[in-house]
């Protein structure tokens, strides 16, 4: 009876993105947790059983893992991206927080993965290359005046913006609320980059600037990303610009 | 001649934290090019010829890598964690930017990496489960007062704020003028972690609170993560305290 609970990301989706880590822990685990479309992106083995489930049910099944791995099994609970950035982490130790007081003292290893804005800004050049903010749009877990305190205090840091869950089907508009809060506090020509489903047959890539950008093509896949005051293009003839945020602050005005 | 540059971050230590595509573009290259202790970590190959430089010559090791690219060259250029996130992948564009505009056209591609921030994080629970924040403290290359407008702006945000060149032996002060200013704007009683080499064998983690935390210990290769007003401990009888940020924002209040 010695169970392990391990929280894996699966990276934003090629195999070749998924680390050596997270691949043993994979293959180590006979019980498999996670969001159905992350699961799917686990080969099936007669070996391990498989638990998926819908969306926005995070907290049942931290439960769940933490149950089958107090019963001994060995567990893989799974993110897409990095499972400390937006992913199942979180969920993991709330429901070990407010859970059964064994559960504090399970056998529990998170193992990092690419989180999308680190694979969004390896396509793109280098947007991350100095300081910037990491936040998701979503009102769900968060008032939105929250958000927009949030927004408002990265522009005024003159951060990078990386924006996680930009928009879905019941969230269409707050993607625009937010452009047109940056617009009033940041330069229109500030480079914007929207990457969607970076690493995946599907992958889309947009670059434009703040002025211009139209968050109408933002979806759950997209990651969005608004340079600071010193984020530029730096053009090619044979492709898309590179964007680049460079090392030094100020030294060019 | 079908030079090709490859931009790629090692992770924070171990070959279980490389993703495939880095080891695969290593394995492809015929020339290395990074800081000593990078190039240090790819094992030796008769075919890879080895430009290992010191710290801080960034633009020229770019230089250097985008010239043999141009010869023809299939070039890896290295840095720790992820090259994106304070590693090569800014300096090269920048040098793409600056130089001969044949470079603009190279076939430069970037490899993302496991960054220390993630690594941290992973080793501590989930203490990015919740929007944050990524500075470099250092002020070689962007005036202190940046740093200071940002470290504001970062607490006013209530941003989980994750440190990367922390303190120096040129600059072993700064770390302590960050946490004053902290201080004087966050709760003493808000989770701090201090990760040192986290994933390598000298890796160390202290726990502690911003009213406590001594900063002392602090250096070049040291994560320093402050919560947010959200982040907690969530206590083990067998070990050191988690750390969570949660997913939802305001709720217990």
């Amino acid at each position: 009876m010695t169970g392990v609970l391990f929280i894996v990301g699966l990276g934003p989706g090629p195999d070749s993105w998924l680390v050596p880590e997270a691949r043993g822990a994979l293959a180590q685990s006979d019980a498999l947790i996670g969001y159905k479309p992350y699961t799917d992106r686990v080969p099936e083995r007669h070996d391990l059983e498989r638990f998926s489930s819908d969306n926005r049910v995070e907290l049942d099944r931290a439960r769940h893992a933490l149950q089958l791995a107090q019963a001994g099994r060995k567990v893989a609970v799974v993110s897409g991206g990095d499972a400390g950035v937006f992913g199942m982490a979180a969920a993991i130790f709330e429901a070990v927080e407010k859970g059964d007081p064994a559960w504090r003292d399970l056998d529990i290893r998170v193992v990092p993965g690419v989180s999308a804005a680190i694979a969004a800004a390896a396509r793109l050049g280098a947007p991350l290359g100095h300081d910037f903010c990491v936040m998701s749009l979503s009102d769900n877990l968060k008032p939105w005046e929250v958000v927009v305190k949030r927004l408002v205090a990265a522009a005024q840091a003159d951060f990078v913006i990386a924006l996680y869950n930009p928009a879905s089907k019941a969230r269409p508009r707050q993607i625009f609320e937010a452009f047109d809060l940056l617009r009033t506090h940041k330069n229109g020509a500030t480079p914007v980059a929207f990457a969607r489903a970076i690493g995946r047959p599907d992958e889309r890539i947009l670059i434009t600037d703040l002025a211009q950008a139209d968050p109408s093509v933002v979806d759950m896949a997209t990651l969005v990303l608004i340079g600071s005051s010193e984020t530029r293009f730096v053009s090619r003839s044979g492709g898309r610009p590179w964007l680049l945020t460079p090392r030094t602050y100020g030294a060019a005005r």
